[in-house]
């Protein structure tokens, strides 16, 4: 009999050394305790191409494609992004999607397309099943993308209502570029300084990056935000963050990281790439490609959280939609592509603008073609004199020039404003430049529709295989969660 | 004693249906003996999802995406296209990759990039492995992206040599609109007549798809071409292929599995939708969408064969690249898309070009504006009046007309050639405008960098989950097959 029972138990191991063997292929295995949704906004498969481009091009202007830690994810899926009321998605509506498996309206948060419904996110899910909750950015925190897993408003411009809803949502951690409208200044309808509720609520507010852990432990919510915001309440573009100190999508996400895990209950981390989709709908290439670079800086933050517990985490890496139309190559250049060109570029082209108009004022509002030559080759710079740029480059900014100088009347000023848009025109033609030269092309100054990639790696990876609706992102990585009433 | 030996046969069984169990995620899966590869020439995500739109927008004019079979392939992946030396790739460079799992140079065909090493296809390997196998493509059989299964040359416009290398080849079946230089008329090193060439090699050149399996039998190979050939020995475009006579990809696709699957040692059929590239060089995506949809009909039939032999037969669908920057969403409309407004072109701008000239030369060639604006409106169609045209369309086409209409001088001509490429500046503003008002973009009239996706089912199906380079795909459907020295 003792030998009967050793063999049973023989059998026994070997049947579950066998399934185990396949066990990260079915929905038996280890659930996902550990999860990062990284959401690129704006970030379409071209902006992914792009950087990967770029970054080969750093090494020996080599030709080919960077490995982006996360584009070597195990599996691959694509994702459609239409919105209920509109094939070409928003912020809000694909946001609500991604967070709640539920189609919206364009600029609907957490709530159905008519209102009738409030939608719950995979994040509030995660929350009510004892996970850790945490939500990070790099535009506002009170932005489309980050409110859609927290709040429930018929409009994504209502910031103040939309922060209240933070306080009330019970997460963990919060981190980002700050608040728009905390006081409810811009509210039409304002329910108080969203402090005070905080402070009712037991929330932290802080600047420091660097609190102890004790001192975060003593509250139930972190809200960080950074203390030197951007336009919009947002952390700088990466190329314009060049001192050490700037606070970078990464630190955010390690804080976010250390509170999340400092509890044994497993956690739920959302972190958007916020402002891909920003300089995309600047059409400007070399601010996009060093915020996706960013953006893919936090991911690798994610990835060294997996090497130390590879069974129970998992990392999904999606978007929301495609911004810009980008494409390497462009209807200049044809395939004389040379995207390394982008090192030339200093500055945002928001910062490019404000320094084209301090120049502006320095020169009583007149500095001649000269000087703004000058400008443009030795401080944005061009990589090279003006007059080795080609024919239609050299016209295109004399053209600016025309368009920016001087007393302009209403119906030139509506022509002025259809080419160039909101920036001073000789800022728009400095990126517009650079972005010909190194073989960028953009279709639009919107999103697009085209479907967006997902990356997945860890427990659960299995889940997202395949081309699926964006809604069904949150609803898999419940799946891998074990969350049930998802 | 047999109680023992039943208890271990016992644990055999078990063991042997736990590992069945996850069998098709592992290197011992069944081996793919009919494979199908088919290359949609440009076609990108974009591609994909436009074509979805529409296909969507044609019930109820519903917002969402109608599901092409092959997006719903259980398994995705996307691959890296950029050639050895340069990054936005051509057809040539990326078929020896698609085809030989190797990196070369623009435009040469089967060679390595400095022509020093001979690269043989996966196509090739099949063939010395016993596989039946064929080549189909809606573009001419000595082109670029099929001549790149069987044919070595250090250009791809050698299209007489690379005939010669098609019948050397031993393939068991070619098909597609013909062979661009059978006779060497347009070589400088005729290698004389292709057809004899053939005949003396067991090759039956041949114009019916309705031969009997009993001749078809008797020859060794099989060249199939389509009767009325149009523009660079093509199938018509699906636009144009009104008559129900009118020869598709799927039918030279169906002529091929027949005669593949005559024999029982399996096959390896590459079958190109070539003209997908050609219309999105054009900037023309009424006919790029029809094109992506006679693609897919095409793959519709492997999916029946798949739904025969689902254990044995594996179905990658992959594309070279995308051409034109296409998206959904343009500068003009901003998120006003409406691809179902593609409806109204009748025509591609291929043939509509040629109507445009038959009309000016039966006008004496100086048609009135009016005139023209008949054409457009009602032959074309634009969809919709000329006065309810927005102005700047109205003034596009007014542009247009001054363009074509009258004697110009060279440098005018020079002019007109930049803005309006090689079609007649009517035809072009026409499908432009249909494009404008659909809400489709275009960065480019060239080629793209963007990764392109990789759809895949069946036999070793998980092979091309992830990321991946291009050149990886033929040695993943090697390792499918079970040919190791590829």
């Amino acid at each position: 009999m003792p030998k009967f029972k050793s063999l049973v138990l023989f059998v026994f191991l070997l049947i579950v050394v066998s399934f185990s063997a396949c066990k990260n292929e079915s929905d038996s295995a280890q659930k996902a305790k550990y999860v990062f949704y990284f959401i690129g906004d704006g970030m379409g498969n071209q902006q992914i191409t792009t950087t990967q481009a770029y970054l080969a091009s750093q090494v020996d202007n080599k030709i080919g494609t960077s490995n982006l830690a996360f584009t070597q994810f195990p599996v691959v899926g694509l994702a459609e992004t239409f919105a209920y009321n509109r094939y070409v998605t928003g912020s809000a509506a694909a946001g609500t999607a991604l967070a709640t498996g539920n189609k919206t309206s364009i600029n609907t948060i957490g709530l159905s397309h008519d209102y009738s419904d409030t939608l719950y996110s995979i994040a509030h899910h995660a929350n009510n099943n004892g996970f850790s909750v945490g939500v990070a950015t790099s535009v506002s925190i009170d932005h489309a993308t980050p409110a859609a897993f927290y709040a429930h408003q018929t409009q994504r411009s209502y910031y103040h209502s939309i922060a209240h809803d933070m306080i009330n949502s019970g997460f963990r951690y919060f981190g980002g570029g700050g608040l728009r409208d905390p006081k409810g200044k811009k509210s039409d309808s304002p329910k108080g300084n969203v402090y005070q509720h905080g402070k009712e609520n037991g929330v932290l507010f802080t600047n420091n990056l660097s609190a102890s852990d004790d001192t975060l432990s003593n509250y139930q919510t972190i809200v960080y935000s950074v203390p030197k915001p951007s336009y919009g309440n947002t952390l700088q573009y990466q190329i314009d963050a060049k001192d050490e100190h700037d606070i970078k999508l990464k630190d955010i996400a390690k804080q976010g990281i250390n509170v999340l895990s400092s509890s044994n209950s497993g956690f739920f981390f959302m972190i958007e790439g916020g402002k891909i989709d920003w300089a995309c709908h600047d059409n400007d290439a070399a601010t996009t490609i060093m915020d996706m670079i960013a953006f893919s800086d936090a991911i690798d933050l994610a990835v060294e959280f997996y090497n130390e517990f590879p069974n129970e985490t998992l990392i999904v890496v999606t978007s929301d939609h495609e911004t810009g139309g980008m494409s390497l190559g462009n209807s200049y250049n044809g395939y004389n592509t040379d995207v390394s060109f982008l090192n030339n570029q200093k500055y945002s082209l928001e910062v490019f603008n404000s320094k084209v108009r301090d120049f502006k004022a320095s020169h009583n509002g007149s500095p001649t073609f000269d000087q703004v030559k000058q400008l443009l080759i030795h401080d944005f710079s061009l990589g090279m004199s003006y007059d080795s740029l080609p024919s239609s480059c050299q016209e295109a900014i004399r053209s600016a020039y025309a368009a920016s100088i001087g007393n302009k009347t209403d119906e030139q000023q509506v022509v002025i404003k259809t080419e160039y848009g909101s920036f001073d025109p000789i800022a728009v033609v400095a990126v517009r430049t650079i972005n010909r030269l190194a073989g960028i092309g953009w279709s639009t100054g919107a999103h697009t529709g085209s479907h967006v990639p997902v990356y997945a790696m860890g427990a659960g990876q299995h889940l997202f295989n395949g081309q699926m609706d964006n809604t069904d992102i949150p609803k898999r990585i419940a799946r891998a969660m074990g969350i049930d009433n998802f």
